[in-house]
């Protein structure tokens, strides 16, 4: 694979084929779904952050005209002690099924403690406060450290992970605790001229979608149990649906509509398996959606965390020593991200002595879901931070010693892997000679920061077929939910191999009954992965039309080569047709043409990012403006730039709402304050510049165009970008997000 | 391929998957299809049978309240000379266009003129009232042997073949002449020791499916067209409405839903362009259904027909010669059966001179269609009654006569062909064999009747794909409209490949983006090619599990077999593994298992049945009583032998319809005075003793389980054998059906 390709189709910009059906409201997202007999179902959920459920008396709510149908846990299979298997690694089916449904405890305020399913949505929430439960009130636990102590109210009395990682004998709420070892930590110390130590914090967030959850399940009288839903993964719907109802794979399908954003919150269900529930109660249709509290209280943000980084450095830079610590919230129950962060924090450094620990803490809030690079943005915000103290003490530019430190090929993460060729380095050059980097940056109060960050992707399984049409054009099934773009940089795939335009290719994502099994959009892998699917099944085309132009000619297949969309003999006849001719004559050569694959590929190669930032404090009000930002990014290749640059700027607008506004505002009784759009603040474009995304390409050895996955690492950086630009501000270093107006001043000793 | 294979899946009766579905009313046909913001449009038809249209003014209508747009002929594209190519042979663009709304001429009674579209059914029927249409009426010409005189009413000025069937220069009804020779005539008939000629009318018969058409589309504002309708095939929707709209294929999306009969109906679209053209002047979707009388006066009958047959046999019941002249209705526009009708009517009989003279005739009635097995059941009324009045001449019992001529594997049909193993011998001897034919016969005005019948059956484009689910089961994609249970029929064959139980298969019938290019469900061809499709792709499978086996244990592919659902190493180590078990290891092993093949089989093999009937003749009323049916098919191999034995009777029932009561009748202006269920009379179950079907089983060579066609021919004999045992209880040779009573009374010289 050279780096300097030439493509037709692959690095153009195409209109994206979802595009006016979405712009014209044209396109049937998961609340639009209709169908006969539809029922709506509400949920009730907890009033308590944390609360023993006496007793749930449903009967008032039952006799309530227009109410067709109630359920409660009563209703889940019996969960207890039984392993649910979600194809990437088990866990308790007895904590999936609670949180759909709280059995015994209510974990959080807004946990789900039943539904109702009625002939009005009206009615449906009417009927909710019909529902008598007698909760016993217990002591909430709000945070992570608070949590760890070992006087903390315990969640689960089951957990027996101390917070010293070994399992013990008391209950506890520390899940579980991970290791990775690299080198010797203390000699890494011994050799440093200069260690830095720093205790972090980062709030709770949420992804911030804009379409809330929905769901309409349907049972036939036969059994067979349909979903329609938004979703990023239809199979891992179908998986869940699978475990919590204890239920055949085979007699559900789930049919994905279009999808109002997700960034990782839309892969764990929550309303699905009610809205199963509801269906096989009352035998029709139910529909359910929640609103925009919902939303916030019911389903899973991304973990607040406590980080402690501390780093060695020798006086010319060299990082000699890296150790964390990182605690990082699960919410209601185990399965925080802390194991994604402890694989990113350090992973842009090729240091030679590194010690991670990670700690998954259950706490009295929702179940955390992953976020857009889960783990790593907590992390780098520590670590990211630490280095910019070390440059600064050390008097290097932090690019600097960013060049000085990174990894490359060859080099190994503290958790294993060895990098194949990466483009870490190419990311902080393309930075430092970038036109922001080395502009003036002198105002009063302006400061300018920068940070990297590492997601590693993820392949997984993806499956693509191509059926070819008369006209030359073909038809491509996939499975992978398009959120960014991903029917284009995935056409665009196939088009490149068949020689037509990317306009040619009409791809369509079917539902789980139609396609091969697909995972989730999500881990950076759709273009990826479903794209090497697409260019794989796009080959199954070409070696099947190259027999039918074969069979035409007379000619043996070895004398068929096909070039730039062109059939021609080399041997003998001097034969040639296009693929849109030969198209036209399929059905005389032997029938239909249609391409498939499967992938479950390897090498995802990781994604590298390095960003600047300039920012200006205002003294007065604590207020951070964004002035200029700058990511720069490895994409292997960019399939489709202008989704890529969406893609980073998208994951870097989110980390600055991470940075310095967003987080959940808890009160003592552990309820959420400000569970709406109006006062869970996201930056909207009003608050912030363009974003300059520069896109490099080292492409990936992995994918036959080099596609790296790019939707996640540019959320990583920037809250630590920012951090060091107000530093540079203001003088101050910032260690607990979000940088709010009101911690600012704080730390300025204005309040 | 052993006559005798042992099989697990193949010959059993499953439920059919979609069985449960049917009948609670849960399956989702044309009608039942809703999308937000849905318009309903209304056709106005001709009530002239032969009118110059000199103008139509819809201003009126457009200014009714709720009107949102009207079409006429001028929406569609200009298509004088235009060739369409519907991947048949070519037609005439103007014919296909004309028919859909008639631009200079209306041409049948309920020929559509115009359309409207508005926001209510009723406000779309009341504004077509307000179009305002000025005709010129014709006269009109309603019967094939008028039309054919030398000074009948000319319906189209181009047409010039000549009713001896030569090109000429005066304009003509005669559209085509077509004819099949074999052997001397002359000779054959000289060698006879005798001769019969006789003439043969038929009437109009309808298909009498139980849904009317129906169609909704929707243009989105980049073009892509969606059509949503009940059809027998959406590829070939697809394909017309790219003709008769001028659009591209690759923009028109056809969802098949759920049908409600077809029998060769519902193949040509009428309602569907008029929808698209609505849904483009609109901007909306738009909703066309047709009542019951539109469906009988706008959509395509079968042909009246009249034929003549002459047949010369020696002494001892050799047919020596066989003559026919065929002239069939074609309806409005030419391209009646004819020509199918003329390769199937001597096709039992190895006979060694043959002419067959078929005549194409235009005639102001609606343009006709396929029904089930067109053209064979006209046919076989005339050559099947001379045979029964040669062997009663010659005094050699009539399944004797077909026994001692009947055709064999090596003989060659008049129109070319050279049977394969075929099983007409086995049906006669099966009849022949059958308590039925051996009962007592001797009744007052109780007759017993037999004759066979023949239909070539067609292979065609399939495709499938095939998904293999991790808990052993699988998803079978395919694009064939499931009519009599070929979700059925086609999932057992790829079960029965992998091993495993037809439930286990879960087939699902999906839109023309969604699936390789698949050719009508008709011809009996879909449970043998889209099957045979099933087959191969459940191989394709079959053979990636092998390497996903050997990848497991570390061994060889070749050393790796497959047989009865077990995966097992057959060299080296002793292994074993189940097509389930392996299911669940495909992630690890590689990614999914997607199996796909296409077809386009040419080893479709024809069909045979031979009928036996008894009836009773009520002298009075001259009504004719079925009071025992038996049929004898060879089906090849059963692969579901209720859905074979639902065919065979099914066929029956519309043979037996078509030979007693139903037919359209017209008066002198040519409108229909019976287009009613009430008033064309279909058989129903009161009216029918139970059909006796035996399934003959002689495999296909052209197919792995020996699969034959069996939806079409058992409609070919029934007027025939009807008609033969009339003349057995009354001594009387009916020639023209429906045989009603009416005709019978007359015939007795009743009236």
């Amino acid at each position: 694979m050279s780096e300097k390709k030439e493509y037709k189709v692959i690095g153009t910009r195409p209109i994206r084929h979802d595009g006016v059906d979405k712009v014209t409201g044209r396109a049937i997202y998961g609340a639009d779904f209709q169908i006969t007999g539809l029922l709506h179902g509400r949920v009730l959920r907890s009033p308590h952050a944390h609360a023993r459920i006496v007793s749930i008396d449903t009967s008032r709510a039952e006799a309530h005209p227009g109410v067709k149908g109630v359920v409660t846990a009563q209703d889940l299979p019996e969960a207890e002690d039984k392993i649910a298997d979600l194809g990437e690694g088990a866990v308790s089916l007895k904590y999936l099924c609670d949180n759909i449904l709280a059995s015994d405890k209510a974990l959080y305020k807004g946990h789900a403690i039943a539904a109702v399913a009625a002939t009005d949505p009206h009615i449906a929430e009417e009927a909710c406060e019909l529902i008598d439960v007698e909760y016993e009130v217990l002591p909430p636990v709000l945070e992570v450290r608070a949590a760890m102590e070992p006087d903390a109210p315990i969640i689960h009395e089951n957990i027996r992970t101390s917070s010293l990682g070994e399992t013990g004998d008391k209950p506890s709420n520390v899940a579980s605790h991970i290791q990775f070892k690299k080198g010797d930590i203390e000699k890494g110390f011994d050799e440093a001229d200069i260690v830095i130590e720093r205790e972090f914090v980062t709030g709770t967030v949420h992804q911030g979608y804009i379409e809330p959850h929905n769901a309409t399940a349907l049972y036939n009288p036969d059994g067979q149990l349909t979903v329609w839903c938004s979703t990023q993964g239809a199979f891992t719907v179908r998986e869940q649906l699978a475990e919590i109802l204890q239920y055949p794979i085979s007699k559900i399908k789930v049919v994905p509509l279009e999808i109002g954003g997700g960034f990782g919150g839309k892969i764990n269900v929550y309303i699905k398996p009610v809205a199963a529930l509801l269906a096989k109660k009352t035998g029709k249709p139910v529909k359910v959606l929640m609103n925009r509290a919902d939303v916030f209280e019911g389903t899973g943000p991304t973990p607040a965390s406590y980080i402690t980084v501390k780093m060695g450095a020798t006086k010319d830079g060299k990082i000699t020593a890296a150790q964390t610590s990182m605690a990082f919230e699960a919410g209601a129950y185990p399965g925080s991200p802390v194991g994604a962060g402890a694989m990113c924090i350090f992973a842009p450094y090729n240091t030679e002595n590194v010690l991670i620990d990670g700690y998954d803490v259950v706490v009295n809030k929702p179940k955390t879901a992953p976020y857009r690079a889960p783990g790593a943005t907590n992390a780098a915000f520590g670590s990211e931070t630490v280095i910019d103290e070390l440059a600064e003490e050390l008097n290097i530019d932090p690019l600097e010693i960013r060049l000085m430190n990174g990894a490359k090929e060859g080099d190994h993460r503290a958790d294993g892997p060895v990098f194949p060729r990466i483009g870490f380095i190419e990311t902080v050059e393309a930075a430092k000679s970038h036109p922001h980097y080395t502009a003036p940056n002198g105002k009063k109060h302006h400061g300018r920061g920068v940070a990297s960050g590492f997601w590693f992707n993820i392949g997984l399984e993806s499956s693509v077929t191509i059926n070819v049409n008369p006209d030359g054009t073909v038809n491509l099934v996939e499975g992978s939910t398009d959120i960014g773009g991903t029917r284009a940089s995935i056409a665009m795939q196939a088009a490149e191999v068949l020689g037509i335009p990317a306009e040619s290719v009409n791809p369509t994502v079917v539902d789980t009954n139609s396609i091969g099994y697909t995972a989730v959009t999500g881990g950076s892998r759709t273009t990826y992965a479903t794209g090497y699917a697409a260019y794989e099944a796009a080959q199954d085309v070409v070696r099947q039309m190259i027999e039918r132009a074969a069979k035409l000619w007379d000619v043996d297949e070895a004398n068929v080569q096909f070039t730039d969309g062109e059939f021609s003999s080399i041997n003998g006849k001097e034969e040639q047709i296009s693929f849109r001719d030969l198209s036209a004559r399929l059905g005389e050569t032997g029938g239909p043409v249609v391409g498939r694959a499967t992938m479950n590929p390897a090498g995802a190669g990781g994604a590298f990012a390095t960003h600047v930032v300039d920012v200006a404090v205002d003294e007065e009000t604590g207020k951070v403006e964004i002035l200029r930002y700058t990511a720069t990014q490895d994409a292997g290749k960019a399939i489709h730039p202008s989704y890529v640059e969406g893609q980073i700027q998208g994951g870097v607008v989110q980390g600055i709402g991470w940075a310095l506004n967003e987080e959940y505002i808890y009160n003592d009784e552990g309820e959420m304050t400000n569970a709406s759009f109006l006062d869970y603040r996201m930056p909207t474009c009003l608050d912030l510049p363009m974003i300059d995304a520069v896109i490099v390409e080292v492409p990936n050895p992995g994918h036959p165009y080099g596609v790296r996955g790019v939707g996640e690492v540019p959320i990583v950086p920037p809250p630590a970008a920012i951090a060091n630009a107000i530093y540079d501000a203001v003088g101050i270093r910032m260690t607990e997000l979000p940088m709010s107006p009101d911690r600012l001043l704080k730390a300025m000793g204005k309040i």
